[in-house]
């Protein structure tokens, strides 16, 4: 597919070796999110995929982890569609599902949750902010995207519904990318963690009893202010 | 990883396909559980892939779907570190979102659903079965894994904590293989649906308002039983 297309869309968070499969006269656009440029508009995005499909170009849109969670195709592909142009998807590996490989543990161990939710911490403009209390009750292992601007609430959150304060937390920065770094916690450490390890976004926080044995593992650290911390660095899985 | 295999272990999921990328010389184990074979206990295929890899072997597991998202990998990995045997884990794709995927639909349109869930409808012996009336509440959408002998109960479980009746739901049985069959329905119809067509496991059940999409694009077709119902089958993707 990759091989086959004349334009390509590409995400800021797309690993660079990808672009080494398109043929060397696809044109390649760069309609990241993220870094020091301004953002592309996402209606800007849609109109440019269904302008150059109607040209007759095979167009390939390149995201970083799995377009159906959190990636927006969907939107994408309604104004496709509404056009008339066929797609086709390609599911990818959402950073959580890489996160947890990379740290090797289970986000389902049958002994601890029964399953997973994947969820964002970002509130969408006009939409509700997910009901922390409720997912505190749900016995899932929890997996937090977009939610470092959030801790706080979503901390305060899932306490008061009742989920434990020494709950095991795994954050990974950068998941699956060469500067992944990944520090386990707990609950009530959540923000002392992150601000003493200085993560930053984008960053996803895996919460729950799954996560036991990665905290158990865990090899406390000098912190960057040399203060004895509950939790430490680890570089990235060999 | 997978050329540089001596000895691999495969479940009944996995894709023939991948088994090309294997050496000719590489010993295959079929440990699967399913099928009209004796099923492979769970605590054999952690002795086995423990004893190969003491062997001096160089063991791969290959799994269908992703690993840590119900593959029990957890356990596997716990001995193969118990016995001091370094692991690496490389992510895949889980039945939800291939079958997400191949129906073109996103599991969390930002309009609909701040997440989505995935969840085994199957009760664990000996554990506790999913909260569905807390899952109801979630505003997420949700992803049931091995549900097929728990409809009623998932059902009422979901009516019971508040979802409407009329929740879209989208069955898709073989995700991703060449045999996969795509059925929408409504939650108060899951089990005449699942009978009319004559589903069967292994079957995702994908609920929720993200699913809308998929419902009104539906064609009612008539079911083998002749009876005119509000749901109908769809082939693979093209």
């Amino acid at each position: 597919m990759l091989r086959q297309a004349t334009v390509a869309l590409v995400d800021d968070l797309v690993n660079p070796g990808c672009l080494r499969h398109l043929a060397d006269a696809c044109r390649v656009v760069s309609v990241g999110k993220r870094g020091g440029c301004a953002s592309t508009p996402q209606a800007f995005i849609e109109r440019l995929l269904v302008a150059e499909a109607l040209r007759g170009e095979r167009v390939v849109r390149l995201k970083g982890g799995d377009p159906l969670v959190f990636g927006r195709a969907g939107e994408e592909i309604a104004a496709l569609r509404a056009a008339g142009i066929a797609v086709e998807v390609v599911p990818g590996i959402t950073a959580g599902v890489a996160a947890a490989a990379s740290a090797g543990v289970s986000l389902t161990h049958r002994n601890h949750a029964p399953g997973v939710v994947f969820v964002t911490g970002h509130r969408q403009p006009g939409g509700e902010a997910p009901r922390w209390d409720v997912l505190a009750q749900s016995g899932l292992t929890l997996v937090v995207y977009m939610g470092m601007a959030e801790t706080h609430n979503i901390r305060s959150g899932l306490l008061a519904g009742g989920l434990a304060g020494d709950t095991p937390v795994l954050l990974v920065q950068a998941a699956s990318s060469a500067g992944e770094r990944r520090v386990a916690t707990r609950l009530c450490d959540l923000q002392t963690a992150i601000a003493a390890e200085q993560l930053g976004s984008p960053c996803v926080m895996i919460i729950g009893d799954a996560m036991m044995q990665v905290l158990q593992d865990w090899t406390p650290v000098e912190n960057p202010a040399g203060v004895q911390s509950a939790t430490g660095a680890l570089g990235k899985a060999a």
